[in-house]
């Protein structure tokens, strides 16, 4: 796999007629620092999607990695239009979710993408090595260019490349990715070898960090991922939905006509996916979940599994409240992390500038 | 035109479901300060066609107008690849030549641009704005496109989004272009109208300044224009040749068989470039230059116009000379030149942010 790509990029390389500055195979930094880098667009509040799928294990790397930096990635959210009031507000948002979910300052670099001017000044640099068609098959813009249209922006086109300066221009060594974003990480790892045999071993190789989570889904359709665009508002629990929005949403979320606790997503996608939600919420395999549960209906399941969310997200919901009361802590926090985020990320962006010959 | 213009942002801000802050037609800041912004790629060192062409007016500008900025486009110049060692020194070479040929640091700001951070985040909020069709259409694409086999960099696709940002960053308002240029003038003109019809007028609507100098052509093939990538080196007067060297390229000129001087650019294209060339590098005009030419016969009158060349470029050449052999003194000029630049560029970066909502 490693050494197709490396053909890959290799042939890419010969058809633009760049020599290597060295013969020796693309291998990234030997032994680098470990260091987890991930994003996330500020669009509003995180669902219980997010939270399980992604933002517990963001808390929980903060104590297995040393160095963890994590983004609100503003530059990624203005490839599709924004209303800047809303912008500013989602970004000081999602901050306080993520404090609010167990983000830790302390432990973790947390800042604003669009404040380190090494982002798009890497993301520069990294367009001038990535071949055009490489980016036109990415799968990604596929879909989402036929959602716009095919007339989303230059931006939405490029995106990728953006994403891959974001997590080069720390030298990270593991990226959290879901499954949708597999190709994405090939494209950073791909444009860190093309680097790397242009000019000599300097970047990490990223490896995925594959989330063990499961894959929440709708309550109005258990076949679709759980979704913040869903058009359905009783599809998706946010995690600053009160106990009682909760419960309704929960009382109305489809099953089957089954009134018998099992776990079996193939047959039974809706009822499973409260088993799923269930178990995720309280740290119990699918099958001790589906033991407990013995002798309810499935209306009766439908409460406890409300009610075991309702513990897990009324401390995230009552934090969240508090922070968001307290605009100035949270840009002081954000400050504090776009300051650690340009200390890391001005030496590496000097040492490309070195490198590739602009300074 | 200005208002097809305006239509067609209209129509592309609509289909992107992107309402006005303002009902008013854009119409550009009112008034703004005048202020010329242009660019050169570092690319070894300028011939003579760049500098009747381009050079010689950019030492005029200085004394017309009260804010003039000049900026060594690095940034561009890796859209296709560069030796680092040969980027670096060409850099130094640029400046170098432009100081000789007479552009004063004290009355424009000459810099380079990869220093200014603000030219790849603009660039990047301006590609967010720009749809990709409107992209694809641009003719200098598909004309370099062709010669990279359709296998072009992303950096190549979308450099005139940088190029817009290089101009809009400093709310320039007069953009001095060669005809070739005047496609990507068109898209800066359709972004600024674009961002000000979306969040209110910010940015001057940047003007052409079409330079009145004659095109130079190739000595060994006057149907194409002098340039630096002929593979004919005999083609090119490059500002650092020898007398000896620039003798010889005029000797060898391509004219044609009638010994005869005159000024018929369409059926004797040779003897014309000849007389295009003379006129330029003494200001008379090719009438004056015939007149005094009369009786010469065509080798006789290469002579004469190698040493009018040689009485012009002379000075340049042995400062160019001198300067590159002070390597601190440019890179000093360059430093200050950044400073000055970062300090226009910052407040209005700034502002920019704050009006999309990323501050």
């Amino acid at each position: 796999m490693a050494l197709s790509i490396v053909r890959r990029a290799t042939r890419c390389r010969l058809r633009r007629g760049i020599r290597p500055l060295t013969t020796d195979p693309p291998r990234g930094v030997q032994n680098p620092t470990p260091r987890v880098f991930s994003g996330i667009q500020p669009t509003g509040i995180p669902h219980l999607g997010n939270y399980l799928g992604a933002l517990q294990s963001w808390v929980s790397l903060q104590e297995e990695f040393s160095s963890v930096l994590y983004s609100i990635v503003d530059l990624h959210s203005i490839t599709v239009p924004q209303n800047p009031d809303a912008l500013r507000d989602s970004v000081l948002d999602m901050t306080a979710c993520l404090l609010a979910c167990g983000v830790n300052p302390a432990k973790s670099c947390l800042f604003q993408q669009s404040q380190v001017p090494e982002h798009a000044q890497l993301g520069w640099i990294l367009s001038c090595l990535t071949s055009l068609p490489r980016l036109r098959h990415l799968p990604q813009w596929k879909m989402k260019s036929e959602s716009q249209k095919n007339e989303g922006s230059v931006g939405l086109f490029t995106y990728p490349v953006l994403q891959a300066a974001d997590i080069l221009l720390y030298l990270s060594t593991h990226v959290p990715v879901g499954d949708d974003q597999a190709q994405h990480l090939q494209l950073t790892q791909d444009l860190a070898r093309i680097f790397n045999y242009q000019y000599g071993e300097f970047f990490p190789i990223p490896r995925a960090l594959m989330g063990s989570s499961k894959k929440i889904r709708s309550l109005r359709d258990p076949l679709v991922k759980m979704s913040k665009s869903d058009p359905h508002t009783l599809a998706t629990v946010r995690l600053t939905d009160t106990p009682d929005e909760i419960v309704m949403k929960f009382r109305k979320a489809v099953t089957d006509f089954t009134s018998e606790v099992t776990y079996d997503p193939e047959k039974r996608p809706g009822v499973s996916n409260m088993v799923a939600i269930h178990s995720a919420v309280t740290g119990l395999s699918p099958e001790e979940v589906v033991k407990q549960s013995r002798g309810l209906e499935t209306a009766q399941y439908k409460h406890v599994v409300a009610e075991a969310v309702i513990t897990k997200l009324t401390p995230i919901r009552e934090e969240v409240h508090r922070l968001r009361g307290d605009k100035g802590f949270l840009r002081e926090v954000l400050t504090r992390g776009t300051h650690r985020a340009r200390e890391l990320a001005a030496p590496v962006y000097d040492k490309v500038c070195r490198i590739i010959g602009l300074r």
